[in-house]
């Protein structure tokens, strides 16, 4: 039982074979969530949960199982395994995809090699984690971790004016079970990284012990519009010089951090953004990011107090909105531990990290311990036709999914 | 005769006059060049002209000429005074007229009282320094000094699709003389400032001394457009921030400078401009002036090395493209003493100054000694119709101007 190992071959070819649902006559691939396309993805996968002898299930929201309920432990809290099968607009073919069918992998195995679990396992594809066509995103497993009432997530109009109650209704996975139906024991997501951080230091796997928490604020920076010929430095009020400094001022608190804080300023807007013209309002984004709330909140005093100081200095006005905010997720330190016990067992390196970007996985700790799983994407990429894992990196952290859940399963 | 001074009711009044020409319903004020609103401005400073008893000339880019020639002297290389009637759109009534109608003023001035020059006066009105519906700007003083073929002015296509040829011969200001017929012994331009130095310092007159040379690139900075969570600081290509730093590097060196450069950052552009992809692309103008050649070319390969450095530290992709290049214009020093003493002797104070704005009087600095003076400019505001200076501040402006004449054309 110690050496076993996923089917490697089996897991690539259904990477392949789900990956090719959806994709357009240009060959983009899209699978949103309740489209059309989404429909065949999930008869492909239900197809596949009913041939390894699963249980099918499938709740209000669209979220899918696959239970592996041996008799005599099926009221037992079961373990649970999976991601989403729902993609962006022009999308690569491993986010989500590989988190759900390697669940389904490592059950399959476990039960083609008598393995005896001590409680239910059970894979899930959450609908809708990228909300794209409906927001919010990580809605299937919002919903199921209480979060959202399904009704109002049923009531959702997607950016094609459709309802997502419809949509589930006509492509048949409108299911009758209520969203936490099942109390998971704990949760388990084995995610392809979506950063760069794995392929630059050449280690195989991340042991996700938290996710960022998220700060959007919209700024606004209002000076004066004067002549950039006639206005001496010393008279100007210009919005954009100082909307440069905070972008400066951000990256040397994010250098200065000993967290994974990041800040980005994605968004920016000059007015009257004229080339003779002093900025007189000067619109940016900044989204700040860390593990640590404490950390985050540091961030945001931070920037506040550096505002109101730039004002005085710059002689400008500004004001700041908040847009979005999430609290970290602090993952499960036992579950971490066995993840990063697996990897040595199979003599691979891997490193505790922070996720960067949501996913399910951070939804399913309100309601049980959680975490996650990394393997390498080349170049960081994802959301993109460019999105890619190696076939070893997929294999490797499949069969580490297969010893965290022999290990959370198995009899003591 | 040391006590001339202008008639200031007439001149304020004269302002008003031509600055209720081409307003519409809306009561904004637009004289674009060669248009029929220009064309009513022109008919009233001609009927001035001529109520003045001044020979009147049009050459044939539609520049006006007041030419006061009394016998014995009229072969003698002339003093021309004067700036431009045209406006932009939404403009104040000061811009540019103000030089034209004290010009006319002095001359009627030094007229009445029997002043006896020893060379013609001559006052100006140049076709179109706005530029706003044909390109370039200043551009009836820069045919005027050679620096343009008169045909190829005339052939200038507008803004709107006319013909400039055609406009001045449909408005009846296609003059039969030939562009620099006059050949100026000196030229000198009244003007208001345009910009908020005189206001701060509390300075009623300003002895123009040079005019800034102006550099405008634009520059394209090229990284990559990773995910704002997931990609570490350090494994960021972010060209938003690589644009922040030129904008402080901009004004650290503006900052540090001992002469009036100044630099601004007007057009500002982020690609893909999402709030959770750091910027792939930031593409931003960068407007460099300073009265002294070598020192603008100091700051331009400043500003050049700092874009090296810059891609090496970023890892970004940094290109830059010239879009204009002007070299500063140096006064005549002499006439700018002769501005410092004609205020000395009324008891102004006065300061010699850069001017940041560009002017008739640097195409004309090209063939004649040629000087500014400046007045206030509430706010530095102008090209707007808050653009306004005290009739104190334009009374005095005037006679200083009328002094300078005096003193540029009497007997020695």
């Amino acid at each position: 039982m110690s050496n076993l190992s996923i089917d490697a071959d089996r897991l690539l070819r259904r990477l392949n074979d789900l990956g090719a649902i959806g994709r357009a006559a240009d060959g983009r691939l899209s699978r949103l969530a309740a489209s059309d396309a989404d429909k065949h993805g999930r008869d492909q996968l239900v197809s596949w949960i009913e041939a390894a002898g699963l249980e099918l299930a499938v709740d209000r929201v669209g979220n899918i199982f696959g239970v592996w309920a041996p008799d005599g432990i099926n009221e037992r809290p079961p373990l649970m395994i999976g991601s989403h099968i729902d993609t962006v607009i022009d999308a690569g073919i491993y986010d989500g995809c590989y988190g759900v069918l390697s669940g389904l992998e490592v059950i399959l195995t476990l039960k083609t090699a008598g393995f005896i679990p001590s409680r239910p396992i059970v894979v899930v594809a959450f609908t809708n984690e990228e909300g794209v066509r409906f927001a919010p995103d990580m809605m299937g497993s919002l919903v199921y971790a209480g979060g959202l009432d399904a009704n109002v997530a049923l009531a959702t109009i997607g950016t094609d004016g459709s309802r997502l109650g419809d949509e589930l209704q006509r492509i048949g996975y409108a299911g009758d079970r209520e969203p936490g139906f099942l109390k998971p024991h704990a949760y388990v997501e084995l995610h392809i990284e979506q950063g760069p951080v794995l392929e630059r230091d050449g280690i195989p796997l991340g042991a996700v012990e938290n996710l960022q928490g998220i700060s959007w604020q919209k700024v606004t920076i209002d000076g004066d519009a004067n002549h950039a010929g006639t206005t001496p430095i010393s008279m100007r009020r210009d919005a954009g010089h100082a909307a440069a400094r905070v972008i400066t001022f951000l990256r040397g608190r994010a250098n200065a951090s000993k967290t994974a804080t990041v800040a980005t300023v994605g968004c920016m807007e000059f007015q009257p953004n004229a080339i003779n013209v002093i900025p007189s309002k000067a619109t940016f984004t900044v989204d700040l990011r860390d593990p640590d709330e404490a950390r985050l909140k540091e961030e945001e005093k931070a920037l506040d107090r550096f505002l109101e100081t730039l004002a005085a200095d710059e002689g400008v006005s500004v004001s700041a909105e908040r847009l979005a905010r999430f609290e970290p997720v602090r993952f499960d330190d036992d579950i971490v531990a066995i993840i990063e016990a697996a990897a040595k067992a199979r003599s691979l390196s891997c490193r505790r990290m922070t996720s960067g970007a949501g996913h399910d996985a951070q939804m399913m700790a309100r309601i049980a311990p959680a975490a996650m799983i990394f393997v390498p994407s080349r170049a960081g990429i994802s959301h993109n036709p460019k999105e890619f894992t190696a076939g070893r990196d997929l294999v490797a952290g499949a069969n580490i999914l297969l010893d965290v859940v022999k290990e959370l399963t198995g009899e003591r």
